[in-house]
């Protein structure tokens, strides 16, 4: 029995679509790659052989296709649409793997047929970007979101979360407000929180020996800064979401302030329990450190 | 020739205390130890059994030290340092390893005479408390803040040094404002904004799926909210430099949350891409995911 989908095609051979061509590849899934950039090109033809990588998106690239992954960020998605329209075989499906779901679906919608389209969005990622950090594991034992929109068929979410199951993620099953209002908490809203604590401790290094003392902790909370430009696209598509969660991390930091200006000990415990409840309950386990 | 300081007594095994102490102990140093909780005592057996420990401070504990390591919390110091000071050797410097080093210094000062009382804060840690997860590697590469206070004596400070240096770390020479007011930036900021960040991600989740699509970001910027409740206390008692570092980091959240108003994808960018640079100056090179 062959895995399903049995033949799929790749647009955009960045850290995420590398990783999941070589990931599809490597279970013996017929892949074919679309990618602009030609060191990129040159490195792929090196570690994936066996996967026919075209330069731009043609005929061949989507040729049989039975699902085709847009794998390019948010601001290209739309014209990779269009691209794709024109090519496409008539049964493929056509998703993603951005992380705001309704721009996403609204983009290409504009161009496919609703009824096989379908998004997708893996919680996975690393800071580096481009095909060289790529890694077929990127996507065992994560969650990776499935948004259908209204009309789409049964069967296209279907396979879309076959090829999640296939990589060895796990699809859930999300409409896209829920999606985007939740990613805003989970994704969008640590990422400005790890720009604006890395701001303001390098603002502090200015009058204490802090570059001095850094360490695992400080790196940790700093890691999703590091997240390239596109984040902040995302995060501009996704505000409706995130002011509200910026509003609700600044009502959670009041109390904090007015405990410190208090010298309110007791006060600042609770809120460190507080938190320690709620790290339990997000996580669902004791964290190894 | 034997390593300098040659014999060492570790009063509190928990996690700091008891990593230490095996790493003296793998290093050939003599190494006494006291625990009070009697568990913990007979976990130790098993792990160290080359290491006397002693169920409360008494002679036979202290006899012979060249260095006396206070690894007890801030709230403990006090009296540990009183009861210390009935039998310690003439000779002999104590030191700490609490995250204040102002109230620190303060506390051992009140029962210890100056010239033999050097303030010491290793930047390592783990989010589990107690001596089941400690580990002799744990400060191998890390920073170690050695505090002398006005009237020690340099051999006092020197000691110090060579003992963080004896099990892996690197000795930084800060006064105690300046340790205090960096550590309130790299390492207790974190802790608050971590815990907050818990608290808003759980209050959020009230309204979205938030738990189905927890990932690897969020989880690394909740680490620091399961530190101990001792870390409460730290805060407290380092209010005076914490009020001003969450004033700055206020201060570098206003410009996200009017570029969100506004939908200013462009100002978004601009604070992502100093986001990205401040990353960059304080960790010193690019990050591996």
């Amino acid at each position: 029995m062959s895995p399903s989908p049995g033949r799929v095609a790749v647009v955009g051979l960045g850290l995420m679509g590398a990783s999941l061509a070589m990931a599809l590849d490597r279970r013996g899934v017929r892949v074919r790659g679309v990618e602009v950039d030609p060191a990129a090109r040159a490195f792929l033809a090196g570690r994936l052989p066996g996967v026919a990588v075209f330069p731009a998106v043609e005929a061949a690239a989507l040729e049989g296709a039975e699902v085709v992954v847009l794998a390019v960020p948010l601001a290209a998605l739309a014209p990779v649409a269009a691209a794709v329209a024109v090519h496409l075989p008539p049964a493929a499906v056509v998703t993603d793997l951005t992380s705001v779901k309704a721009p996403a679906l609204e983009r290409m919608l504009e161009h496919l047929p609703a009824r096989r389209v379908v998004g997708g969005h893996p919680m996975a990622g690393r800071t580096s970007a481009g095909p060289y950090a790529s890694d077929p594991d990127l996507f065992h034992g994560r969650p990776w979101a499935v948004v259908a929109p209204k009309g789409a068929e049964a069967s296209a979410a279907a396979a879309v979360r076959d090829l999640a199951r296939l990589v060895g993620a796990r699809p859930v099953d999300l409409d896209a407000e829920g999606h985007d209002r939740a990613v805003a908490a989970v994704s969008h809203l640590p990422y400005l929180l790890s720009g604006a604590l890395a701001r303001a401790v390098a603002e502090l290094g200015a009058g204490a020996p802090v570059e001095a003392l850094v360490g695992p902790g400080l790196e940790g909370m700093l890691r999703l800064a590091a997240q390239p430009a596109w984040m902040d696209d995302v995060c501009a598509h996704n505000r409706a979401h995130l002011a509200p969660a910026l509003a609700a991390l600044e009502a959670a930091l009041a109390p904090v302030q007015e405990a410190l200006a208090a010298a309110d000990a007791g006060a600042l415990r609770a809120l460190g329990e507080a938190g320690r409840r709620a790290h339990e309950r997000l996580l669902g386990r004791a964290q190894p450190s």
